[in-house]
């Protein structure tokens, strides 16, 4: 019960950080290759530096492996990313795990006017920045996002592009956390 | 007719590269996204160092993302390629690119003989190498495939991670050439 985050509690596939070791790494990409949104090498990548003590140094290797990519990378990472609350969320286009994060956080059930107010920041934010908006949906009204993403339009580029990343980071938290055991309860 | 290779010209596609500099990242991403198997991030990463002069540029600006990324990320793209000639080639789970690679090798029409001893040697280049064996499928034949397998398994496995990174160039490369008019044409 102290498992999973926000209901996202997934019992068939939740493991212990020892089931995860074990894992051969088409497994571990199948189950792991989108907790970054559309980017298995990344998973694929950390497998090489098994085993993780913990979950959160699984988290922490896949956190260094986006730290040492070159800008272009992290940019290319964000742009894996799919517009908040566009059509593509009806169209059946998104990942499992963006679907769910975006309803959860009402992107699917936004007013007419709060629909177009995210259309059109959504293209102003894409045509200062050259990425999408990120933002951890899970921890996020849909009041709260687009307040944001009006604010965020303002930013300068480099900062931008590093809160977009640490965005990316709590979206891969949270849903490592629905995967595997977090490490609390092996230590009661 | 000089464009494209080995028959997979795509009329619709095609485009010379001052289109492809026209592109927004969305639709840079969704053509190109699949050029380095499953890896749309080098394609989104890339896109950042735009306009490129050439077709050759493109493919250059990819390898050299590939060829920057630490030794992990090099095998996370090898572990981003499907088992040759495996039971996914019949059961639709790969990319379109990989099946019609595969199917143009005759991969998808083994002897049971064959098919037998290609997943006996998958296997053991697996558990020695910890990555999926990778060839440009298309410049080479089932036997030819069989026999390369068969060889690399006796290889180092630095000199085998080289090795498969150069695959999956060659692979990029004829992907590419695919989608983008060769520069040979506009220099008539």
């Amino acid at each position: 019960m102290s498992v999973g985050v926000q209901g996202l509690y997934h019992p068939h596939t939740t493991m212990d950080i020892s089931a995860v070791n074990a894992l051969p790494y088409e497994d571990f990409v199948n189950i792991f290759g989108n907790v970054v949104e559309k980017c298995p090498i990344i998973t694929a990548a950390v497998w090489s530096m098994r085993p993780f003590a913990s979950l959160s140094a699984l988290e922490a290797a896949i956190s260094e492996f986006i730290d040492a990519l070159p800008e272009s990378g992290k940019e290319g990472i964000l742009r894996c990313h799919p517009d908040l609350a566009s059509r593509d969320l009806h169209g059946g286009t998104l990942t499992r795990e963006s679907r769910e994060e975006q309803a959860r956080a009402g992107l699917d059930a936004l007013s007419s006017a709060e629909a177009s107010r995210m259309a059109q920041l959504n293209v102003e934010y894409k045509e200062r920045f050259k990425f999408p908006f990120v933002i951890c949906a899970r921890m996020n009204d849909k009041a709260n996002i687009l307040r944001q993403l009006s604010e965020r339009c303002g930013n300068e580029r480099a900062a931008e592009r590093a809160r977009g990343i640490e965005e990316v980071k709590k979206i891969c938290r949270l849903r490592l956390q629905g995967l595997v055991l977090t490490d609390a309860p092996n230590k009661l």
